[in-house]
């Protein structure tokens, strides 16, 4: 899968994804009345008018871009009918050729975790068939749990040539709370938590049946944003290993943040932006230029605007 | 919540938890087959052959337990199909006035915790209406993104009268790797992460609206039954938090290793197993009594077995 999104950058000159989240709250009136009237006020209605708002945006947007990243709560939160909007969004994204990674930030004990790698990764055996269950490309990984919470999904990657990006240091305020206390790390170095996750990510990076031909691992790694000079460390510590950078946009992350999580060749780091480009239309420049009518034109140009931005920051 | 759950388990005399992480591999033949007879080898087929086999664990020992675990991974590793049977099952042990813990470990940025939140404790709104996702009575929570993360989830309690636990020290072998390592806390006292942790959900726990009638709070902690010391000092960090104790039974914890877990009243703790209860009937003592076509009377058996040795061991 790596290889897949290597090719995919390259080809569209974008290393940006655009973050499925969608609110309730943020899609226009329009298509939220369309799916109440056909479904009612229901957990159905409100996971049609998502489900119709992202299509409009995927259609808007996939030739300009290699990956989605769809965040599974924002469907969750609708109950099965919501997880039904999930899975219809995977499978869409997936028919337009573009890398699906589900947001799901999954970890448990060696077991369950197993389960979820399948779920999110793998095939599931029922019977005598195999067959998948939600097939997203690529997942995230909370690795609180240590690496019999992460080993299962690292495992999946080698088996189905699929790929994972496990949370290292993530991009909201709160993060440090945990992921920067200093810690003891294996050779008796003092550094915060999250460079010795780091660590642990290139440890389990390394693999040979994990490295594609471009060089990188399947196994990556979440650095937000918002904490530049955390990404530049990370960046050295994690050499074989793309970074997957949220907090760009709404949360505050600007174009010059984001050169410290590139490589020399200008890879190694894909950005995401989920509001910044899907909820473009709310906000100038884009309000103005484009009505709730146009939102998905109004994705189109923040996608472009973001391409043009990270474009300048990199070269 | 927890008022209900001290109630429950007074009235039980079991602080105990029958963890509903139904495996495909361990459902009974025939239970299976009648399944895919009429669903086929197929999501569905895998679904009914949980949900049959849950049901029956149920009603078997629902009068026995205060509350059951249903892990959602072994649901969500069956995709749509397999979340209806986790969804069913929430709703079958509610109405068995069953108090349902759901083993979901989400956690993340704010706004997308609280969506998690929201879909596993909280109320949705669409349109006029609002109504619950999937509704659980209590849900794990996973702490690595910082206060940010977990606070959505204890807002929801405070709204809404729920609960959840945080994990502060899982029961996995390599729980230590990052959970074990060497901090410093706010005071400037030298502790493992656990500690930190532990002494955060101590904080969150202290909101007067989340304090029961029993002087429990309604935020409590996960620590694994594999660490009895470790229970021990978290049991007196976090004197207002329930600690929900995982790793009873098949990953090894014991009765013995679980009387520090508890307060003085012989409350502030509850034990939960998964195998080693719902499949009781593949090992001894129980595989030669009660056959697979008994395997909800040895699931039974299997509650009544624990009970004893957990009032044995803090009596």
């Amino acid at each position: 899968m790596i290889d897949r999104l290597v090719e995919s950058i390259r080809r569209t000159k974008a290393p940006i994804c655009v973050g499925l989240d969608p609110q309730l709250g943020f899609i226009p009136d329009e298509v939220k009345n369309k799916a109440y009237r056909e479904f009612g006020q229901t957990l159905e209605g409100a996971a049609q008018a998502i489900w119709q708002f992202n299509k409009a945006v995927i259609d808007a947007t996939w030739d300009l871009i290699p990956a989605v990243k769809p965040q599974i709560a924002m469907y969750e939160m609708y109950g099965i009918e919501g997880l039904k909007a999930f899975a219809r969004t995977v499978e869409y994204c997936r028919s337009k050729g573009l890398i699906v990674i589900g947001d799901v930030k999954r970890g448990d004990i060696g077991s369950t975790s197993a389960a979820y790698a399948a779920a999110h990764l793998g095939m599931v055996k029922v019977g005598e068939n195999t067959m998948p269950a939600f097939g997203e490309d690529i997942c995230t990984v909370n690795p609180y749990l240590g690496s019999d919470g992460v080993l299962p999904f690292v495992k999946e990657c080698a088996a189905n040539g699929k790929g994972i990006f496990i949370l290292v240091k993530t991009s909201n305020p709160s993060s440090g709370e945990f992921q920067d206390r200093i810690v003891t790390d294996d050779e008796g170095q003092a550094c915060p938590l999250y460079e010795l996750v780091g660590k642990k990510v290139n440890e389990w990076a390394q693999d040979p049946a994990l490295i594609g031909e471009s060089g990188y691992s399947e196994v990556g790694a979440v650095v937000g944003a918002t904490y530049p000079e955390m990404g530049e460390k990370l960046r050295a510590i994690m050499p074989k290993s793309f970074i997957l950078v949220p907090g760009y946009g709404a949360q505050g992350g600007t174009g010059k943040d984001l050169v410290h999580f590139f490589d020399k060749d200008g890879l190694g780091a894909i950005v995401n932006s989920s509001r910044g480009i899907i909820a473009a239309y709310t906000k100038e420049p884009y309000a103005d230029r484009f009505g709730s009518g146009a939102f998905a034109d109004a994705a189109r140009q923040a996608v472009l605007d973001m391409k043009t931005d990270i474009e300048q920051a990199i070269s």
